[in-house]
C-alpha cells in the first residue's frame, strides 16, 4: 500500500467546485478550501451579495470554519487553496490564521495582495501562485462578460 | 432647538466601552463601533479567543453588524470608530465597506495598515487618528502588562 499525496490541482478543481457554486447564485466566482492532512475540512465561495456583507469572501468563511473544525484558531498543517489571489482584508486573515501554504489560481490584477507587497503573509506561511491560473481566471471573465451583456 | 452634533470624543468613548469588555472577558482590549447620522447602529468588541477565530476583530464584527443593520453591504454615510488603529485584515475590510469616516485611537507601532500604505482605504473613505489616543492605548498597555504578570 502506497500513501497517495494528492496535488494542488486537484484541490484547486475542489475550490473552483466552490467557485461554480458562487457563480450559479450570482456572486462573484471566487472558491476556497483548506485541507488538512491531505483532507478538506473547509469550503467555501464568495457570498458577499446573499449576506450583504463585504468580509463574507470565499477565504474568510474558510478560514472561520476550518478553525472550528480543528478547534485552533491558528491553522497550524493547514493549506488554504483560493481559486484568485486574495484581496488585503483575505491575506490579512492568512496572515493571523499562520496556515502551512497559501496556494491561489489566478492573479488578480486589480486587488490582489502582491500588488501592494510580496511580505503581507506570516513567515510560517508558503506561498504558490497559478495552479489551474486559466480555468481560475476564465470563471472570472465569463462572470463579467455576462454581467456586462444584461446591463 | 439646536441640532446637536456629537463629537468624535464621544463616540470613541463608547468605543472605549466595549473595549473595556473585551478586557473584562481576557480579549485584547479593542473596541469599535458604527454610527449613522448621529446614531449607534453597532457594537464590537475584540472577540478572538471566545470564537477561536482570528477574523473576530471588533471592527469586522461591527462592519458585519452595520450592514446587516441598515441593509446595504457599504456603510454609506457611516462612521467606523475604533480603538486601536486597524490591521491591513480590518483596514482591506474597511477600503470594501467604504464607510464616509474612520476614526481610530491609538497607532498599531506592529500592525497598523498605515505602516504599509495611506493608501488602503477607500477613496470615499476619511481618516481621523488619535482620538482619545491615550486612553485607547491605556487599556492595551494594562492589559498586556497583566499578562506578563500573570506568566
Amino acid at each position: 500500500m502506497t500513501l497517495s499525496v494528492l496535488s494542488d490541482e486537484h484541490f484547486m478543481k475542489q475550490a473552483l467546485v466552490e467557485a461554480q457554486k458562487a457563480y450559479d447564485q450570482d456572486e462573484v466566482p471566487v472558491g476556497a478550501i483548506v485541507v488538512h492532512k491531505n483532507r478538506i475540512i473547509a469550503r467555501a465561495h464568495n457570498y458577499t451579495e446573499h449576506l450583504t456583507d463585504v468580509t463574507a469572501h470565499a477565504e474568510m468563511q474558510a478560514i472561520t470554519a476550518a478553525a472550528n473544525f480543528i478547534g485552533s484558531k491558528y491553522l497550524v498543517d493547514c493549506d488554504i487553496y483560493v481559486t484568485l489571489e486574495p484581496c488585503l482584508m483575505c491575506a490579512g486573515a492568512i496572515f493571523w490564521a499562520r496556515p502551512k501554504r497559501l496556494i491561489f489560481g489566478a492573479f488578480d490584477a486589480k486587488r490582489g495582495f502582491t500588488l501592494l507587497s510580496d511580505d503581507i503573509l506570516h513567515t510560517k506561511t508558503e506561498m504558490k501562485s497559478g495552479v489551474l491560473s486559466d480555468d481560475c481566471g476564465k470563471i472570472l471573465t465569463q462572470f463579467f462578460q455576462n454581467k456586462r451583456t444584461k446591463i
